[in-house]
C-alpha cells in the first residue's frame, strides 16, 4: 500500500496539509541562520509575555510557557503563513477572563478546566468551518466591528491591570465599572512600593525602544535587526526587576508571580460536562473568529510583503490544531501575535522553524528559569499587559472615515460601548448586527440612473453627470444594485413613477449592467412591472443583463411574459428604438395611397 | 390665521395627508352608484366574516363588527388606495390568539383589554416607521418568508378551528399540536349535529361560487359582477343557517354565536400596564408589519390594475389610525381584506366611498341584526374560517422556484415549519434572519470575470462567455458585486491570485462597472491590494466607477495612492494600454542611437 494514498484527503496531496514538510524537504543552510537569530529574540519577547498574558486570563504563569510549546509548534508544522507566530495574545487573554470567571475563582483547577474546554471548542469549531467550507462567515467581522472590539478590549485590559498595578486587591470583579466603582473608594490603600514598581517598569518599558534605537543606530545596527532588539523591553524590565527585587529582598512586601512548577506540561483532559459546554461554547466561538480573523489579517500583512500569500483553509485547519493542542497540554486559547509575529518578521525569520526554534526557548525557560521568575513582581506583568494592548488600539483610523462612510464610524463606535458596556459577546454580536443592517439599509435604497448615450460612443451615462442623447419615447433607467426583497418594491414604485411622469414613454429600458442577483421576490417584481406597464402601453425591455443572470430570468418565463425584449447592450437596444421611430415616422406606402385618394 | 397654515406638516399641504377630502371634492354622482353597489356587497360578505374571525381571534363578536366601523372609516380617511377595504382579516386574527391566550382566557374582559393594548402599539408602531422614515424595514419580510408565513398560519388557523368543527371541547390549548393531540383521542366525543352543520357548510362554501357564476351566467349577469356576487357563499350560509336552527329549534343543541350586544361601540380604554405592554410589544411589531405588508401587497395590486399608485407612507399614516381606531372602539387588529378588498374592485367600488357605505351596512347590522346573528351555529363560522384561509394558501409559486433559486424555497419552507413548530414570532424572526443570511452568503461569494473587448466594439464581456481580444500585459477583470466588509477578503484573495497565475500581468484593471458601493473595509482592502500588486510591479487601475463612488474613493487618498490610473471605461483603459505597449515595442531614438554606435 502507498502511502500517498492513504493520505490523499480530497483533491489535495497531503503534503499540502503539512506545508512545513516540503519546506524542510527544500530548507537551506543559510536559512537556519536567519531563522535561529529571529527564533532568539522572539523567545526573549515570548516567555515575559506569556507569564503576563497568563495573568490577565486568570490561569497560572506556566499555562502561558506551555501556550507556547505544543500549540506554537503545531501551528508551525501545519500553518502556511511562513512569519506568523501563535501563542498567547492579550485579547484572547480578555475573552477567557471575562467568560470564566462566571463560572469559578481566578487560578482554581476548575478555571482551568474550563477554559481548557473553551481551546478545545475554539479549535474544534475552527476544523467545522474548514471541513463546511463557511471560513467566509468571518467576514462579518467587518473592519469597523473589529476596530471597535479591539480598542474597547484595551480600554477592559488596561482597567483589569489597575489592582495589579496599585497593589490594591478587589475580589472577583472583572466588569470594568464595578472594578472601577470598586478601586475609586479605596485610593488610599494603594501600596506605594507595588505601583513604585509599577510606574518604573511602565516608564521604562515606554521609553526603551527609543533608546535601545538610539544605541544600536550609533552601533551602526541593521535597520531591521535594530527594531526587533528594541522589543526586548519586557524581557529587560523583567529581568531589571527580578534583580532589584533579589538584591533588596522584597520578596515578601510584593505580590510577586510566586512557584512555577518546573519542567514540561503534562497531557490534560478538559473535563465534560454538558451544560458547562453549552454555557460556553457561544464564547468559544467567538474566541475562534475573532482568534482567527487577527490571525489571518497578520498572516496576510506579512505575507504580502515577501509577494507570497497565505491559505485561508489551511489556516483555519492550523489554528484549529493549535487550540486543540492547546487544550491537551494546560495551555489557554492561542492566536498569531501581532507583535511576536512582527519582531520574528523584522529578526529576519524566513520560515517557521523559527518558531521552533522559540519553542526549544521556551522548553529551556521552563526547565531552568521557572525559579528566577517566581519573584517577578505583578506589578511588572500588569505594565507589560498594559503597553502590549497601547500598542494594538487604533484610533486615527475613525477620524478619516467619518467623511467617508458614517455608518462606519457609528459601527465601530457603537461596538466600542457595547463591547464596554455590555460586555464582549453581546457587543461583537451587536456590532456584526448592526453593519449587517447599514448594509441592508443601504442596498434597499438603491440609485436609479436615467441613462443616455454619450457622444457617438456605444457608452451609456447618466443624464445628470454628463451631456447625453436620448430618445424621446424610450426611458431608459439603470438599476444600480442586486435586485432582491431588501428593495424589489423601491425599484417597482421608481419605475412606474418614473416612467407615469415622463409623458411620451412607450418602452421603458431597464439597464441591469450593475445588477448581479435578482432572487425570486425580486423576478416576481419584474413580473409584476411588465405587466402593470403593459396596462399602461409601455413596453418593458432588458439590457446588459449578466451571462450569469440569463438561466433565471429564462427559466421565470420572463423572457416570453415580457413585452419588450432582451437587449445584448443598451447600445443595441437604443439602435433598435432609433430604427422603430424613423418606421413610425416615415409614412408607409397605405397611408402614401390614402392621401393620394382624395386629390 | 389661515387654516392651511395650521395643517402644514413639513413638505406636503395637508390635503395630502388627508386624500379623502380631494376626492370628494372632485366626486361625480356617477361614482356614487358604483361605489354603493360595491359597498353593499362588500358589506353583505363582511358582517359573517368579521363574526368568524372575531371568533378565531378569541374576542367577542361585536369586536369584529367594531372592527368594520371606525378603524374601516379611518382608512378610508387616510388611505391612499382607492379600493383597499381595512378590517379584520384572518392572519392578524390568529396572530391576537396566539399572543393574547398566553395572558387571559379566550373572551374575557382581560382577553379583549390585552387586544386592544396589541391594536394601540401597533398603529403607534407603524407611526414611528412614518415619522422616522423606515417603512423600508418591511422590505425584510421579503416573498418567501411572507408565503411560507400565511401557509404556516392557514394550517394553524384549520387546526384551530378543528375543535368547533367537530363540538369537541377542547380547553384553552391554542399550539397545533396539543391541540391535535387533545382532540385525537376524543374522536369519539364528536357532535354529530355540530359535524354535520360544518361539513354541510364547507360543501357549500366551496359549491357556491361556481353554481353562482353558472346561475348568473346564465342570467347574462355582466362577468365583474357576477364574480362579486358569487363571493357571497358566507352571508347565504350563514343565513340559511340561522333560518334551519330557528326552524328546527335546534339553538340549544348547537354552540351558537350567543346574545351580540345591539347598538353602536362605546369608546374604549387600553389598560396600560408596562410589564403586560412590554410582554404584549413584540407580538405588535410583528402583527403591525405583516398587516401593513399584505395591505400593500394587496394595495399595489390594485391599484396597478387602474394604472395608478399607491403611497407607502401614507399607507403608514392610514393603517396606523386605523389601528389607533381600533384600540378606542373595542375591536381588533385590522388590515387590508384581500378577498373583500377585490370584491370591492370587482363589484365596481371606486373611491373609499364604497367603504363608507359598507360601513353603514354593518351599523344598520348592529342596530337591527344582532339578535338574528345570536343562533348561528360556531360550526358555520369555523367553515366560514376555513373556506376563506384555504384562499390564502400559495404552494403553487414554490415548485417553480426551486428551479431559479433554491434558497429562497428553504427560506420559505424553513419559516413554514418554523412557524408551525416554533411559533409564530420566532417563525418569522428566523426567517427573517435566514433569508438576509443568504443574501449575505451570496454577495460574500462574488463573480470575479476575466473581460476582453468584444470585437471591434466598446464593450467588454466575459472572456469565457464572449469570443473576446485581450492584451498580453493587461488583466482586466470585472467585479460583479459590491465592494464591503462580507467579501473585501475574498475579493482581495482572487485578484492577488489570478495576477500571480497570469505570467506577465503588468497592470491589472479592475472594471467598477457593477460595483454600486465601496464600504470602508473595501476602500482599505484596495489600499492594501494596490500596494500589494505594487510590489509584484503589477499597476493596479480602475474603471467604470460609478460617478456616485468618486467622491468616497478621492476622499480616500486612492486617486493618488493608485499605481495606475482610474479610467472613465474599459474602452479607454485599453486603448491607453495598446499604446503604451506599441511605445514599448517600437524601439526609441536613443535604442536606435544605441544600436548604430557599434556599427
Amino acid at each position: 500500500m502507498r502511502p500517498a494514498l492513504w493520505f490523499k484527503l480530497g483533491l489535495r496531496e497531503w503534503p499540502d496539509y503539512v506545508p512545513l514538510v516540503p519546506l524542510l524537504q527544500n530548507y537551506k543552510s543559510e536559512d537556519f541562520s536567519h531563522d535561529l537569530t529571529a527564533g532568539l529574540v522572539v523567545g526573549m519577547i515570548t516567555i515575559p509575555q506569556a507569564v503576563a498574558y497568563a495573568f490577565l486570563a486568570g490561569v497560572p504563569p506556566q499555562s502561558g510557557l506551555y501556550a507556547c510549546l505544543v500549540p506554537m509548534v503545531l501551528y508551525a508544522i501545519f500553518g502556511s503563513s511562513r512569519q506568523l507566530v501563535v501563542g498567547p495574545v492579550a485579547v484572547a487573554a480578555l475573552m477567557v477572563a471575562a467568560t470564566v470567571s462566571q463560572y469559578a475563582p481566578r487560578y482554581s483547577e476548575a478555571y482551568l478546566g474550563i477554559t481548557l474546554i473553551i481551546c478545545l471548542q475554539a479549535g474544534i469549531f475552527l476544523w467545522i468551518l474548514r471541513l463546511s467550507r463557511m471560513g467566509g462567515l468571518v467576514n462579518l467581522l467587518s473592519h469597523p466591528v473589529i476596530s471597535g472590539f479591539v480598542n474597547a478590549a484595551a480600554i477592559l485590559i488596561i482597567v483589569s491591570q489597575l489592582p495589579a498595578f496599585t497593589g490594591i486587591e478587589v475580589d472577583g470583579a472583572i466588569e470594568p465599572f464595578t472594578l472601577l466603582s470598586a478601586l475609586l473608594p479605596r485610593l488610599v490603600e494603594i501600596q506605594p512600593l507595588t505601583l513604585a514598581f509599577a510606574v518604573a517598569s511602565l516608564v521604562f518599558l515606554l521609553a526603551f525602544p527609543a533608546i535601545a534605537r538610539g544605541i544600536l543606530a550609533r552601533l551602526k545596527y541593521p535597520n531591521a535587526q535594530a527594531s526587533a532588539i528594541s522589543r526586548l523591553g519586557p524581557m529587560a524590565v523583567a529581568l531589571l526587576s527580578i534583580i532589584v527585587v533579589w538584591a533588596a529582598g522584597l520578596g515578601a512586601s510584593l505580590d510577586v508571580v510566586g512557584e512555577i512548577p518546573s519542567g514540561l506540561p503534562g497531557i490534560t483532559i478538559p473535563p465534560f460536562n454538558l451544560e458547562l459546554w453549552l454555557d460556553v461554547l457561544p464564547a468559544s466561538v467567538i474566541i475562534a473568529l475573532v482568534s482567527y480573523v487577527e490571525s489571518y489579517s497578520i498572516g496576510t500583512t506579512l505575507a504580502a510583503r515577501k509577494l507570497t500569500r497565505i491559505n485561508a483553509h489551511q489556516e483555519l485547519i492550523a489554528l484549529g490544531a493549535a487550540n486543540i493542542g492547546a487544550a491537551f497540554t494546560g495551555a489557554y486559547p492561542v492566536a498569531g501575535s501581532f507583535s511576536r509575529s512582527s519582531v520574528n518578521f523584522s529578526a529576519g525569520g524566513r520560515t517557521p522553524v523559527s518558531s521552533l526554534v522559540c519553542a526549544v526557548v521556551v522548553i529551556l525557560a521552563l526547565l531552568f528559569l521557572t525559579g528566577i521568575f517566581s519573584v517577578l513582581p505583578n506589578a511588572v506583568l500588569s505594565a507589560i499587559v498594559m503597553v502590549s494592548v497601547i500598542g494594538l488600539m487604533d484610533l486615527k483610523t475613525t477620524r478619516e472615515h467619518w467623511a467617508l462612510q458614517k455608518h462606519d464610524v457609528i459601527t465601530e463606535y457603537a461596538t466600542l460601548f457595547m463591547v464596554l458596556f455590555l460586555g464582549v459577546e453581546t457587543g461583537l454580536i451587536g456590532g456584526v448586527l448592526l453593519s449587517i443592517a447599514f448594509f441592508i439599509r443601504s442596498s434597499s435604497r438603491p440609485n436609479i440612473t436615467q441613462v443616455g448615450r454619450l457622444g457617438d460612443t456605444e457608452h451609456f451615462r447618466s443624464i445628470k453627470r454628463h451631456d447625453v442623447e436620448t430618445l424621446p419615447h424610450v426611458l431608459a433607467l439603470r438599476v444600480d444594485e442586486n435586485i432582491y426583497f431588501g428593495n424589489a418594491v423601491q425599484i417597482e414604485d421608481k419605475f412606474l413613477k418614473r416612467s407615469q411622469r415622463r409623458k411620451g414613454t412607450r418602452h421603458l429600458l431597464m439597464v441591469c449592467s450593475s445588477v448581479n442577483l435578482i432572487d425570486a421576490t425580486g423576478m416576481q417584481m419584474l413580473h409584476r412591472l411588465n405587466s402593470n406597464l403593459k396596462r399602461a402601453d409601455i413596453a418593458l425591455s432588458l439590457c446588459d443583463v449578466k451571462g450569469t443572470l440569463m438561466p433565471t430570468v429564462e427559466a421565470s418565463g420572463l423572457t416570453e411574459a415580457l413585452t419588450g425584449q432582451i437587449f445584448f447592450t443598451a447600445d443595441r437596444a437604443m439602435k433598435h428604438f432609433e430604427q422603430e421611430l424613423e418606421a413610425q415616422q416615415k409614412p408607409t406606402d397605405a397611408e402614401i395611397n390614402g392621401r393620394q385618394d382624395p386629390i
